[in-house]
């Protein structure tokens, strides 16, 4: 799926896409954006019906400035809205607690991405082919080829949804304490937490065929690893395989 | 804040909270919603404006079957529609990834809620002060009363949403390897890779004044317990607190 290249290195500001509080953590540039997506599982998707929101998680992947994820409920209203359906697709990563000396400068560090474009159901046979492959080659780059291909009722049996990135906006806090100066007096613990999300040891299933070696893709999740590390080197691979 | 008592153990279920995909993952009990929403620390709240899905990344705490978030842009929304706008509040927590011996069987651990309700502005100042202890002590419980009191201006520059939870499922997967049984023979490594969020080492603010001890609030976070472990025992307090 070839999209005319996006040679812009910011995306551009308008209403929808605008930081509006706290504007001085915001980023519009593709690759502050794209470092989030790339860092992050899991999304969630908004999208509305008959005028209803719905925030749908799921996982997501990344090929240029093209989003893609699996379909449920969302899939059936692509079913019957071909032209496509606004989305909001966000990725967010928690980083740490930060404990202020008053109530109101208590914040978060985090990490988050917002992506605004047009969602559309894959349904060209080949191009749904590709674009799964990527469910797994992006996450586990080097496994599809252990895999056998997925069977016709298998397929049948994903949506694949798309979209291209229109416009997005990055917001990150990444620091310690922000106090007002009159209330660093205060005899008050201050601080931030840290929240680390890491690799575990794989488990592997009870009936995995003897002398089996565990396959190419699970390579980037070293166990104690900072899962965001594993998931960006994961999509290098993954980009780096498709040039 | 008083609502009156949900007494029923189940959500009901409707065309909008039936869990669709998979749904022998879903659940309605109220404890099995909760459960999730309070092992969580972020949310994503999906609003519509003009047509507009919009999918904001927040905190949101809970009392009851009430949950409460700050505002953003969706505050400026909800300034001039008094009567509430519909919203789905999705909390999702990743536990691992499920490597199968099959693409389609691959899969996610995971936890999560989906909330659907009115969200209003909360307007009446005295509502509005206690909504927005919560933010602290939900989260830090006992930390307020070593914090000095919100300024009229800090007041006024914080908007808190809240909505009644009218409807709400959980999903959730948490177990191995589920492939297809002619599958079981292939030569290939599976099993599941665990995400684990864990509470980092508390990182003093340079400027705490000498001889403070770490401030009621902290005690939850222990270095290395499980983070939403931290979380459900910061709600039990709050809860303990407020009884």
């Amino acid at each position: 799926m070839q999209d005319a290249a996006a040679t812009a290195e910011t995306y551009a500001v308008s209403a929808r896409n605008r930081v509006k509080r706290l504007h001085g953590r915001g980023h519009y540039e593709r690759a502050a954006v794209h470092a989030v997506l790339d860092a992050g599982l899991m999304c969630h998707v908004a999208y509305v019906i008959d005028g209803q929101p719905y925030c749908t998680p799921t996982m997501h992947w990344r090929v240029g400035d093209r989003l893609f994820w699996h379909g449920s409920s969302a899939s059936r209203m692509l079913r019957h809205q071909k032209a496509g359906v606004p989305v909001c697709l966000t990725v967010s990563l928690l980083d740490g607690l930060v404990m202020a000396r008053s109530g109101f400068n208590h914040s978060l560090n985090y990490r988050a991405a917002m992506c605004f474009g047009t969602a559309r159901l894959v349904d060209d046979p080949a191009a749904k082919a590709e674009a799964i492959r990527g469910v797994v080659e992006r996450f586990y780059p080097g496994r599809d080829a252990h895999l056998r291909p997925l069977s016709a009722q298998e397929l049948k049996a994903t949506a694949v949804m798309t979209m291209l990135i229109d416009e997005a906006s990055a917001k990150v806090r990444a620091t310690g304490v922000g106090d007002d100066e009159a209330d660093y007096g205060q005899p008050v613990w201050a601080g931030v937490v840290p929240v680390h999300t890491v690799v575990g040891e794989p488990e592997p299933c009870p009936r995995v065929l003897p002398g089996t070696l565990p396959a190419a893709g699970l390579g980037p999740y070293r166990p104690g690893r900072p899962f965001d590390e594993a998931l960006r080197e994961a999509q290098r691979l993954y980009e780096g395989a498709a040039d």
